[in-house]
């Protein structure tokens, strides 16, 4: 055990104390170095330059340092260990991950994913506490002291545990939640005839089955108009065996992030996407045309003819038999589970390098009043996705014994309705008109 | 054509121009006069008396008075003419409003009770501006001009026509909506199906059938936490026979109202409740219990285990043959479609007497920050419940070219979520923790 874990145990007992500062600290460190000069033109540029992947000149390299830092950064932390208690497992297997020291390949991926989302827990709610650490008080939060994520951790009656960590009350961030769900249980032959149509590869549902999950979960609302709201959501299924432990029925993975400014910046949308489609592209080209596609598809406010936001990536149902896995040359081997793990890592562990950009570059800027008004409308529109389609929000909210302050972590502190509101009118020329034709006609930004 | 009914239709050549002010002043004057001291001692015990509906003494007879005024001018006004243009009936059969003078009981139902949604849509719009105009300019609307409902009228493509009247940047009214529609087109045998469950009278679902519907709906958010949210729907839905216009297939009234306090205010409950009750006694002494608990039923924010609000009253599928219908005695006649609907026009109608001197009492009352607080948190609630549960907005949201603005005008201009919020936490003795402790346990008020 090296040092560093030690010390993370020492500091830390349960998922509910606060995580270690020595990477935040780094990451900020190094955020601020690169970021803290947002709205000059120079930066503009470099901007593009990482954007565009073809990063070249001096600071062109040193972003792309900073993104490569994250990345090794996070695998370093992806090894690391943190605590949970032992939890009830009802007579199935299930190995507390606070006994796995390393992503060991040998053990079950339901482990090895657990511990994954919940280091890049740890990652994601140190850089944001770094962020508003770095940010000066403000009419929001006055207190000298940085606003820190209240860390809140839970066990499921029913089989499982959580951790939720949010942030209320920012600098920066007016409310942002980032929270850890493992859970197991059974599964009715009902809920599995509901899954089937998105799940092709479930066993026909005869009986009750024993199922596992696990997932993160990200939203964050920031204060600033001129900063997006942010999505993400990665999540590992599997369908138990109860004869054979180690080899289920069925499993996928799922997930994807995306983001929903209130105002169009260009620049951000691409940067956003160019990070996403980097790691897409790493594992397969093929993922990132389909996966940005299904995630316009997915994240539509049917009844208002619009998109939540300007999108991102989107999949579910991904296992080594799914279509997009199949090799294009019959001679080629077929993908197998950890090929597919290690796409996941990189298209959650892109979540940083994706965003935090874009709030170093935008959260220092002013707004009006009537920018905020127009934020609060689109605020509307996000819980209105959210209690109307999200299928993860609907899911929990018709599950006995959910944790609903989890759920609904994701609604924002405040939204607005007005009934005909002038602003955003089609061919009206104005800013809010530019988003609203964007969420209308999806762009393809890299 | 009384002189009234001419003055209407040459101030107002169609729905979405102002309606007469005439009966609107007279009730305003009527409501000033007995509601102007809301919170003396004096009429807090004229109140009682009023509600426990064994009213004596000099001011429980002014207030039984002013009941009855509203109730006589309702009937007034119900033989008024609101003025709507002739509309596209697809080949069946369909007599514009505008051609009917008075409530003529010769005329199908379909007719009669868009007449009466139509005036009472009038009358209610009417003292609401009434009480603005009564109230003070304050620091939400400081204009000396007393702030006036939109009027809007529209079409449907498919069929039908709706008048949404709505009041926002009130001095007393945050966001008031008061629609009705009158819509009619061809239900497919799927969308019957879904409609079986809750009306067991459709006959079976073979062919595509034309149905009719028409209904009055009503939402109104105060500013004041101390004001309750209220909300009312009434409704006539008629399955045609193409081939006997005026005798439907099937036909049924569905609706009720209901009261969302963000503080607890026992007296304003049992007002509430005992004009709810008081019209559904007159016709049928076993509604009450039978709505009351059905409208605890619905308006039940299942994920929350919380009621919304404390209820009222609620029905659906409303006909001759419904149980509640059947004559205790084989003796007795049985009910007409006709008794139906002056149940519906008595209940409806006791909207305004039921609401509208809890308004009086507590518009001006001071309200503190924390309150507005608790207030936003509760609209929270009130946003969970209609887009996650209510009936009519997910077939709203789900029916292609339905009007979103009308249907989501529900929703308030303001609301919030927090994670975790300590206020309301039971067993914390404060007044948050007493209203939630009533939206977990509804109870008997009258």
């Amino acid at each position: 055990m090296s040092l560093r874990i030690a010390a993370l145990r020492a500091a830390r007992p349960t998922l509910s104390r606060s995580s270690p500062r020595t990477t935040a600290s780094t990451f900020g460190q190094m955020s601020k170095r690169v970021y803290s000069t947002p709205t000059s033109n120079a930066s503009r540029s470099q901007w593009k330059s990482l954007a565009g992947s073809a990063a070249v000149g001096f600071t062109g390299a040193i972003l792309y340092n900073v993104v490569a830092s994250y990345r090794e950064s996070r695998t370093v932390q992806c090894d690391g260990v943190p605590a949970v208690e032992a939890i009830e497992t009802h007579g199935y297997p299930w190995e507390p991950v606070n006994a796995i020291e390393k992503d060991d390949p040998k053990n079950p991926m339901r482990i090895r994913m657990a511990n994954w989302v919940k280091s890049l827990q740890d990652h994601i709610v140190n850089t944001m506490e770094e962020i508003e650490s770095t940010s000066s008080p403000n009419s929001f939060s006055p207190s000298p002291e940085p606003p820190k994520f209240l860390r809140d951790s839970w066990i499921r009656k029913e089989g499982g545990e959580g951790s939720s960590c949010v942030l209320s009350g920012g600098r920066i961030f007016e409310k942002a939640g980032i929270n850890v769900s493992v859970v197991h249980g059974f599964l009715p032959p009902k809920a599995q005839m509901a899954m089937l149509p998105d799940h092709p590869s479930l066993p026909p549902p005869t009986e009750t089955v024993p199922f596992f999950a696990t997932g993160l979960s990200i939203v964050i609302h920031p204060r600033n108009p001129h900063v997006p709201t942010v999505h993400l959501n990665y999540r590992y299924f599997e369908i138990e065996d109860p004869l054979n432990a180690n080899t289920p029925k069925a499993w996928w993975f799922g997930g994807g992030s995306d983001l929903t400014p209130t105002y169009l910046d260009p620049e951000d949308c691409i940067h956003f996407h160019g990070e996403l489609k980097k790691a897409c592209d790493k594992h397969d080209e093929r993922y990132w045309k389909d996966f940005k596609i299904a995630c316009d598809k997915y994240f539509y406010i049917n009844h208002r003819g619009e998109s939540r936001g300007v999108g991102g990536i989107f999949f579910d149902d991904l296992t080594t038999s799914s279509p997009i896995n199949q090799p294009p040359v019959s001679t080629m081997p077929h993908k197998s589970q950890d090929d597919l793990f290690e796409f996941v890592k990189s298209a959650s562990g892109a979540f940083l390098p994706a965003y935090v950009p874009i709030v170093y570059k935008q959260k220092d800027r002013k707004w009006t009043e009537e920018e905020r008004r127009w934020q609060q409308l689109r605020r509307g529109r996000y819980v209105e996705f959210n209690l109307v389609y999200d299928r993860g929000t609907k899911f929990g909210l018709h599950t006995p014994g959910a944790r609903i302050e989890s759920i609904l972590m994701s609604l924002p502190e405040t939204a607005r309705w007005e009934y005909m509101c002038p602003l955003g009118t089609e061919g009206s020329g104005t800013r809010e008109a530019e988003l609203i034709d964007v969420l209308k006609n999806p762009r393809e930004w890299v």
